[in-house]
Formats: structure tokens, C-alpha cells, sequence
């Protein structure tokens, strides 16, 4: 047992803007033992999100920022090596909240057990996971979409907005995606079935998104704010809802950006056109609600309605690599980590 | 009747900023002669309200502009002088959409007959009227205030604010509301029953408004905008609610204010304590929620539970700088013009 090593990546240093790779550290540990009543589980894959860009600062937000020192966190998935829990067998395939390293002691809290007969397990990271949720709560629950209305949603490729637009086809609205390149565009449209795709890097990207929404827009996902944000405002309709999920374009930011100030065009906005804005955090929605949008959605999976393309990155090592490609857009699709097979 | 002259104030000119006397202009015509079918009008009292600032400049609002040489529009309380109409008898009073005028020519549409008995006739323009319905629905259908949640009102002096902080306190919250002037703090206090009030010019309003509200800010009643948005902002809790009402400050924006730019301030606050911001327009909800309210609120009235003070202004020939004044913040109360006994 002792000489088995648990790699570890702890946050070296806090990034000032954009991370760099010597935020992080790779260190080496001893495999911990179980005591009575846990488990050591072996993670298989990492799931990297935009969200941990937040853990990394000091400062107020919604989840408590990760020590100088510490084990990054995030969701994985995980098999059971060795088990002093009753409820667990070696062998066993969970979805855990864990940490960016190679193993994990747990007490089976927050455990989920998944089905060794799914062909994709680490769609639990993805479409099946908290992405997965955080679209469909998002979308369903605040962004209230109805047949026929037009939802505009950023980061159409990713995690979430790739999901966040299927379910809005589903529901028999107008789709149209926002991306980052060509590629990504042709993927959202041809694989994923949006009716338009606009790629932000566009020149004309304010232009070309007014004549794809030509009823304006009814429901935005908000994943990104910066320019992005800026080109939609003026075409969100009354009665517009915006579920506020992320803001991507800002998370390095070290202060506020130059003027003017925008901020009393937004409230003008809201209040002429009625708008409803209004963020969320998924971590306060799991519970009954989850279950139903696991039952719900894994059924669409299964039909084929709705996709996930994972971007896999091969070894813990290089996951503060892939970190630092998802927050710069480089990524294409739900970016996991492959720890071992 | 030829010789009888129907008064009224045309809008002269478009205002560049702050609207001045010269773009009002009293002209007199004749007194016009109802056709069968239709009233002729007298109007007893017309309502200033903020809202009639975006009607008087061109460009997109939530209300068409009024046209260059056209009658001021305006809610009023007006008394039947002549009917050829079956269901008005001469001598009714009611409440109507009319103009700033003296006379008035009607076909019945939109017509609130009030009961005779009413001590304050005048109410149906304020308290018991579209103010009054402006204040219990933002508050109640979006606020959504909880008894022991904190609720701070901008404008509490005014017809609109002065109301919100009142079924706030009938709710059981704890009620801050924000005025210009120690004069209106004391009345919001002493007499509205507010459990403190700011004064928005005091040099340390942002740190005063922070020491009145210990456990923060649940639900912002948002008539204002500006300088005391930026202070409530950091105020706000996790699962605030922000009803925007108005943006009184804004109205006389001609370019948006200088940098930094605070929209994503704003967006982040929005994010990460799940705020929900709402714009609303009262015209829109006018039906049977109207009569839900008109009951609620007679009764909270009749009662002494919902007091309200009015700034009437004596003339018609006064009303354009009762207006001015009133988005100076002069006012005290609810802005009514008597036209006639």
C-alpha cells in the first residue's frame, strides 16, 4: 500500500487575470487507508468547469475559494478500490465530488451510484451530470421557454449551452447558438440541430446576430456577458427572460471594465421591456429535482435527442493545461479528464 | 356652450435633459359637443407621475410619445357634464385616462365610475388607483416579501413608494425607505410607520444605509436608479428580489454616464447571489387583478393602515411646473393638479 503515490495538483499560487500553469503544483502523496465506515476510491475521470475559475480567488462568491496549498476540487468519476462502508463494494462506479488527484478516502456522503451498464460514464460529469442540470433547471425553471418563442444561448458548444439548446428544439423553440470559431458553428447546427449558429469572433457579430433572431429574443442563456451580452441586449423582447448561469468573459477580470456605464442601460432595458433576469447556482437545486431531470433527460439521451461531445484530456498532469484552454474558449465540448481507464 | 373654453397643455417642444416651462404650452379651444354615444367630461383632478417624462421624447418606451402640438396624456377624475351615453347619468364622477385639459370628450371605454360617498375622490388617482395598484403588485407578485425579511424603498415619500413600504410593514418586514430631505424622512418614519428612513443626500448615505440594514436587503422596491442603486447593490442578499419600478434619476439621461462600467457589476451580484431583477409596467396587469387590489387596499384605507399625503397643485395652468418639480424631487406626496371643484 505505502508505496503507492496519490498525484495531487494544489493551488500553487492565485492567478491576477487569466491562470497560468504556475498556479498550480503537481505533487505527490501517499495513498491514504481507509478507517471503518469508508472508502478509497480510484478517480477515473476529472470534470473541469468554468465555475472553478472562482475557487481560485479570494473574495465573496458562491462557493468558498480553495486554500493556497489545497487539492483543487471537482466532480468525479470514481471506482471503488477498497471499502469499509457497507453500502459499497469494490468494483462500484460513482459519481463523487472529489479533487483533482489520483485517489480519494470518502465516507460515502454525496456518493452516486451509477449503472455499470452505461455505455459513457463520464456523461455523469456532462449531460447526465451537473451541466446537464444546470441547463435544464436553467433553462425550464427560469427561462420558461414556450414553442415558437426564440432562445439565443452562448457557449453553444460547451457543456452546458450545447444542452441548454437541444432541450429549447425539444420544446419547439427557434435556437440559435453563439461560438467561438467556425467549427464550433458547423458542429452546433449540423450535429446538434440549432436552427443558426453566429460565431462571436465575427466582425460583424452584432449584425449577423440581429438577422438570425428576426422576432427578436425571447429567452438568453447567460453564460458569458462581455460583447456577447452587449449584442443581445438590444434585441431581447418584453417579456424576455435571462437566466444568469455564467459569465465567462469576466471571471479574470481584475477590475471593471472602461466606460461608459452600461448599467442604466440595462435597468432601462429591464423595466421598458418587462424583463425577467435572474441567476442561479445549481448546487441549491439538487434533491427531488434532480432525480426528475435524470429520469427526464437520460431518457432524451437515450433517444438520441439530445448529444454531448466530450473534449478529453489525457492524465491528471494535464489538467491545469486543459483548465486553462476551457476558460480561453479553446476547448470544443464538455473538457473531463481522463485519470486512469 | 360655444362660448365655454376647454383650456389645455400641449407639449410644445421635446425637452433636452430636464424638461423646462417653454415645452409646455396652454392653448384654449372650444369646448367640444359629445355625439350620441359619447360624454363630455370635466375634469376635477389630473395625476403627475414620472412615467409621463418617457412620453415626452421620441424613441422606444414601454408608452407612445405624445406628438409635438398634442395634449399632455394623463390619468384624471372627472365628472359627467353632459351623457348621451345609457350608462352615465350627469353629475357621476369617475376615473378615466384623460389628458391636461379641462374638458374631455368620451365614449365610455375605460371608465371607473366612483362611488359618491368616497371622502377623496382624488385617491383614484393615487392610493387607490394606478400608484396604489403600481406598489401592491411589484411588491407582492415580485417581491414576494416574507414577514421578517428586510425591504428598502427608493422614493418612500412618494405615491408609489410610500405605499410599497406601508403592505410591507402589513406583511411584517422590517422597512427602510430612502428620501430627499429630513423633512420626508421624519413624515416616512413618524407617520407611514417605516422603521427608518435615509436621507439620499446625506454625504454618508451609502455607509448610513448600510448601518440600517443588518441582515441586508431582501427585497429593493427600485424607483430610482443611479447613486442609490450603487449603494443598495452590495446590500443585497442571496435570493434577493429587485422590482424595477422606474429610474427616476435616468429619465433626463441624454448619454449614458461615465465609466467605469458597472453592468457587470451588476450581472455578477446577479449571478452569484441568484438575484432576480424584474421590470414590470402596471398596464399590463389592469383587469381582475386591478379589482383584487381596489378591494385589498379599500380596506387597508378605510382601516388607517394605509395612509398616503397629497401635493396638489391648484390650476391646470400650474401643472407643467408641478411636473418639473415633481422629477426635481420637490414634491412631497402624490402630485395631483386640481383643475376644478
Amino acid at each position: 500500500m505505502t508505496t503507492r503515490v496519490n498525484r495531487r495538483i494544489v493551488l500553487a499560487s492565485r492567478p491576477n487575470g487569466a491562470p497560468v500553469p504556475e498556479n498550480f503544483r503537481l505533487e505527490q502523496a501517499e495513498v491514504p487507508s481507509p478507517a471503518q465506515g469508508q472508502l478509497l476510491l480510484r478517480n477515473l475521470f476529472l470534470s473541469l468547469d468554468p465555475y472553478m475559475r472562482g475557487r481560485m480567488s479570494e473574495g465573496p462568491s458562491y462557493v468558498a475559494p480553495v486554500g493556497l496549498g489545497e487539492v483543487m476540487g471537482g466532480g468525479t468519476v470514481s471506482r471503488v478500490e477498497i471499502s469499509n462502508h457497507p453500502d459499497f463494494r469494490p468494483g462500484d462506479v460513482v459519481a463523487a465530488y472529489g479533487n483533482w488527484q489520483d485517489y480519494e478516502l470518502s465516507d460515502g456522503t454525496g456518493l452516486v451510484k451509477l449503472d455499470p451498464a452505461l455505455p459513457h460514464p463520464s456523461y455523469a460529469l456532462s449531460v447526465l451530470g451537473m451541466p446537464g442540470f444546470t441547463a435544464w433547471h436553467g433553462l425550464l425553471a427560469i427561462g420558461e421557454p414556450k414553442a415558437g418563442e426564440t432562445v439565443v444561448v452562448a457557449s453553444a458548444s460547451g457543456a452546458v449551452g450545447s444542452v441548454v439548446g437541444q432541450i429549447a428544439r425539444i420544446k419547439g423553440c427557434r435556437v440559435v447558438g453563439i461560438a467561438g470559431g467556425e467549427d464550433k458553428c458547423r458542429y452546433v447546427v449540423d450535429e446538434l440541430g440549432f436552427d443558426a449558429c453566429i460565431d462571436r469572433r465575427d466582425p460583424d457579430f452584432a449584425a449577423t446576430l440581429k438577422a438570425a433572431v428576426p422576432q427578436g429574443i425571447d429567452v438568453y442563456f447567460e453564460n458569458v456577458g462581455g460583447a456577447v451580452f452587449d449584442a443581445v441586449l438590444p434585441l431581447l423582447n418584453v417579456h424576455a427572460r435571462v437566466p444568469v448561469c455564467g459569465l465567462i468573459a469576466h471571471y479574470n477580470d481584475t477590475a471593471l471594465p472602461a466606460g461608459p456605464d452600461k448599467l442604466p442601460l440595462l435597468s432601462r432595458n429591464i423595466l421598458t421591456k418587462r424583463i425577467r433576469m435572474q441567476g442561479f447556482i445549481i448546487s441549491d437545486h439538487y434533491g427531488p429535482e434532480f432525480m426528475e431531470f435524470l429520469r427526464q433527460m437520460s431518457g432524451w439521451v437515450g433517444e438520441g435527442k439530445v448529444k454531448i461531445r466530450e473534449d478529453i484530456a489525457e492524465g491528471l498532469e494535464n489538467a491545469p493545461a486543459a483548465f486553462i484552454g476551457l476558460l480561453e474558449g479553446r476547448n470544443f465540448g464538455k473538457v473531463v479528464v481522463r485519470i486512469a481507464d
